[in-house]
């Protein structure tokens, strides 16, 4: 058994990490923090955990993580995890980080898009962008850091990436991600906006221009081997997890969708937990929830000949902690599957 | 006060035209009709409606309802309205029609999308389209068929048609108009995707290619004058009213998104029922639900030059029945806001 | 029109009345006060109102409202209403409190539940508790505080009380009242409770001994003319709006049911708010959201010889705002349904 | 492993049943019937299982069932599963039924709840009322039909248990079960009540007198070992899963509530699937859904005497299929908890 600690585990992606790390075969959570609930039992902030687990939360202190953990899964807010990346790793701790705080390959990208500089940037050299779908050797080699895709570049990467690995986007082709998700993706904090009278029964469009765009554009360019023109709006939506994110990719001159649908049947034919559905069905977020497959659904509007490709996840799991599991167990050397099994409610 | 009939009342758009019907200062609503429900009080079916009044679904018959009435709303499901209109318009009743029927000013692209031929083309050429912010004095001279739009293409033209009518979409532009829907849109017949279970907790996309965008794309193209390359996607999602159509509309060169927002501000200043919402703010249908408004807004994606236009209404309101008041108020002579005046719940 | 101030109107239910008293015919909306929000458009916190009022916050100035108004709904928390009120008092306002400063008419009791000595016990021999279904007449006269029942009183009030009034409660019964709430019956303040993934898709017990037991027990005593053993339960389910308390009241012995139900008949035939529901059917909050209305249902269990009395109502409009209304409409000698005919949402 | 059917897979209880057994250590699923959908992928019909099996449903073919498996849980209507366990025993196939025909020692008491006859008497003798918490011992040697008790019954019974059996009941006590349930509770057939438009946002009593009334008392009864008086009343709320019974249970003079709390914590110490919650906390179903756990809290209202306990579980797991599970365990002499570990999303 591997030592494991979740470094926020307070916050709604750090409890989703040590609930999976506390069923997962080959880590053994030893080690929860959190700023504010340090010294309070972990069932006391989530009493579904009652009886599950005795841990109490440390505080976030980098001496205490390294001496009880070998590998560290960040759950902290983005400038947090660039506080405490360097240290975990020089004490020789393998950090997978849940922030944004190492997901842009271009320090500069990142301090226009977070308003702060970048303090590690010798760290980006060796970090992995660990979407496993896309980097699975990278990841597999990684001793540093992992850094782990967004909610939102996840499902949009996971729903485009095919056609723009297949060339199929039109030269020049502009593409628009309209995406949903559920309210957990808002996160724990206290604000008008996650109070249930005005979350519930209410959608909209927000936070635009939105922080994970550069992260999906350059995981678009990476996946086409050229620039790509990217639009991305997301919504937030009356349910508690769930996300989908519709891509909508005019496609080349000459592409048939029959050979985009190949070429996703192929893409998707040997991983483990991203499932291409039937032709003419669509992916909803009630299918996947509380597991960390993805369901792609791809159709085609024949009259502006553009592929209309969409992604349903668990902004939790495959969006957070499960891929972040994922991550770990293909860099630890686990099976990629480990503690990932659970198949999630089907009503 | 002018005689009203709701053809299809037992439905949600028809009992929603009743509610509002029953609390005009204007209209009488004396008569509603229901296919499988006729011989039962109206409360029976709704409740809500217990003590507030009496009447009794009558059968589909056109005679009863000229009888009883001097304008007709039908609330019935496409095709339906067409086997009716003929004989009510000949009887000298005003046809308020929520249906798909007449929409469609081309009998052969309706023929094409519906896959039935268009029974009655000679009422096409007078029959007015009635969005009320685009055809208000077409409206006000209408005697036969008022047609009111369907609940997507509502939302879709208060978002995008300022910026086309200013032509400031990009020459040869694809405009991508991503949506969500509350429940209600897919009606009251009982459907395993309309079971609370499947509903509820879910969000995905359906409905490609949907009926509503041959519908879109006319207005668009009326309102910009010229084609307009459209790719229309609908997303189901766990709520009970409220609709989002958020329209992605390439810029032409050299327009500056402060004319845009200018265009917008001109275009909706007189407005009774459109909010042109302040700059950095977008629609949240909790804010528009059970009331006939719409809130727009506006954002700009600067990398693309691309206008985020985003309209949110209520489904049932300023998507269906409320818009079939409005129109009728315009038609009859009315004050367009009568019977409108309800806030909605602010909570 | 009759200048009526809300206090406290950035909190849910003095928001509910100030939307009720902007459509209301004979009030004018002249004054709304907030501590925190002094100085904003009411249309900033609530953008449903963006375009239907330009009033803005007024600070919590016993002056100022006492200049601008002549009724005062005051939808303060306790204690705040019990330091606004003698002055208003004096200055000839009329005071409507929705809080629970003056319900209870015995100060000694006030103190033991809510902990803080009662400041103004003078007032109480002149508040009116306004449940206009029992207070008809004491409310028509009241010229200085009006106290407005709570949310869970109202409905535990209007499904025991026709029991009570007729002495069907076996000797020494135990009544039992549990009921469910939905989360705006919380408040606007933020907390872990209301934040969305908490509330949402969650059910339980709550707040044991709850603050309304003893306000419930008066009531039920006063219908009853003897002393009630009382014990009630709130439970927080997941939606916005929405209340329903199920009494459970031992019948004397030799009651019949169906005396039992032509007493309910009998006392809410010409109540212009309650309906009594067809028997075997018991009462949906669904069915009168968005309403003043409350919908009451009797079943029998024979096995204990005992009633089962339902009622449901919007926390927000019967269980507060609208029940507020409705009090001061029978104080001003206003129709005492003036302002308060919407019949609210049906689907 | 085992071979195992799921008999009526097609409904809630039932996929649940499949999809614990799909995961289970000991259990293997071979066989999964149902009645309408046979010759379909279970996968068809609830895409959450696209890849994770391969299984085709059957038609309810008792040899067919009893050739591919050695144990058959029966989730099909109640009468269904009269018609199909005397064959199966016969056929020496232990059968897990978690429908109502088993459930209710005395055949005359079902047939007046149930309005047919009980046409298996015979196998009654040898049933085995499965709540494991209260008959772990009798559940370990049944060789027949294992019944699993109801959802409501089985939280009334973990909420009312330990002071039933403490003698803590007021000598002709009158216990009162008020419980509220998600809307899985009703079933996946199509109905009014279950469109999402009907169920979403609204809540009420339903069903009385309700059929689990006789089976309540039963294990009440069995429990004190004397007459026991009750009233059940279940409410239909807006959420999925999950369901609270709230027990009022009149206590004997003389009996502290020290005394009381006391017995639930020795009841429950070493119980794998219950919680007794700390001293001022009341179970939510947002901690035990999508896990086989009960959380069970116990209050006082010193006013009357009178203990408030509550119990919330999972009304598909730990009311259904999960219960099926545990007691199937202890019956095929396994792991009590086997296949049963899944802690549930703790978000």
């Amino acid at each position: 058994m591997k030592k494991a600690a979740v470094v926020g585990a307070a916050g709604f992606a750090g409890i989703e990490a040590a609930r999976l790390l506390l069923g997962h075969p080959e880590f053994e959570l030893t080690c929860v923090t959190s700023g504010a609930d340090a010294g309070k039992p972990l069932a006391a902030l989530y009493p579904a955990l009652l009886g599950q687990t005795d841990l109490v939360f440390d505080a976030h202190d980098v001496d205490v993580i390294a001496a009880k953990a070998e590998v560290a899964f960040l759950a902290v807010p983005h400038t947090a995890a660039l506080a405490m990346a360097p240290a975990l790793v020089a004490a020789g701790v393998l950090v997978v980080d849940l922030s944004a705080d190492f997901r842009l390959a271009d320090a500069a990208v990142y301090e226009k898009w977070y308003g702060v500089p970048h303090t590690a940037p010798e760290l980006l050299a060796t970090t992995v962008y660990a979407l496993p779908e896309l980097a699975r050797a990278e990841i597999a080699g990684c001793t540093q850091v992992v850094s782990c895709p967004g909610c939102y570049p996840t499902a949009s990467a996971l729903a485009a990436v095919p056609a723009l690995e297949a060339g199929m986007l039109a030269a020049g082709g502009h593409v628009v991600v309209s995406a949903v998700s559920g309210v957990s993706g808002a996160g724990r904090s206290l604000s008008p906006k996650t109070h249930f009278c005005s979350a519930n029964e209410s959608a909209g469009a927000y936070g635009i221009p939105h922080r994970h765009t550069p992260e999906i554009k350059q995981t678009f360019e990476r996946a086409a081997g050229e620039e790509v023109a990217l639009t991305f709006v997301p919504h937030l939506i009356p349910m508690q997890r769930g996300l989908v994110a519709t891509a909508y990719v005019p496609l080349a001159a000459g592409v048939a969708f029959e050979a985009v649908r190949a070429a996703y049947e192929e893409r998707y034919a040997n991983e483990p937990f991203v499932t291409l559905l039937p032709a003419g069905m669509m992916p909803q977020t009630g299918h996947v929830v509380g597991s960390n497959r993805a369901h792609v659904g791809v159709a085609y509007d024949e009259a502006t000949h553009t592929l209309i490709a969409s992604c349903a996840i668990d902004n939790l799991v495959k969006g957070a902690a499960g891929q972040a599991v994922q991550a770990a167990n293909i860099a630890c050397g686990f099976a990629e599957t480990a503690g990932l099994t659970e198949v999630g409610p089907v009503v």
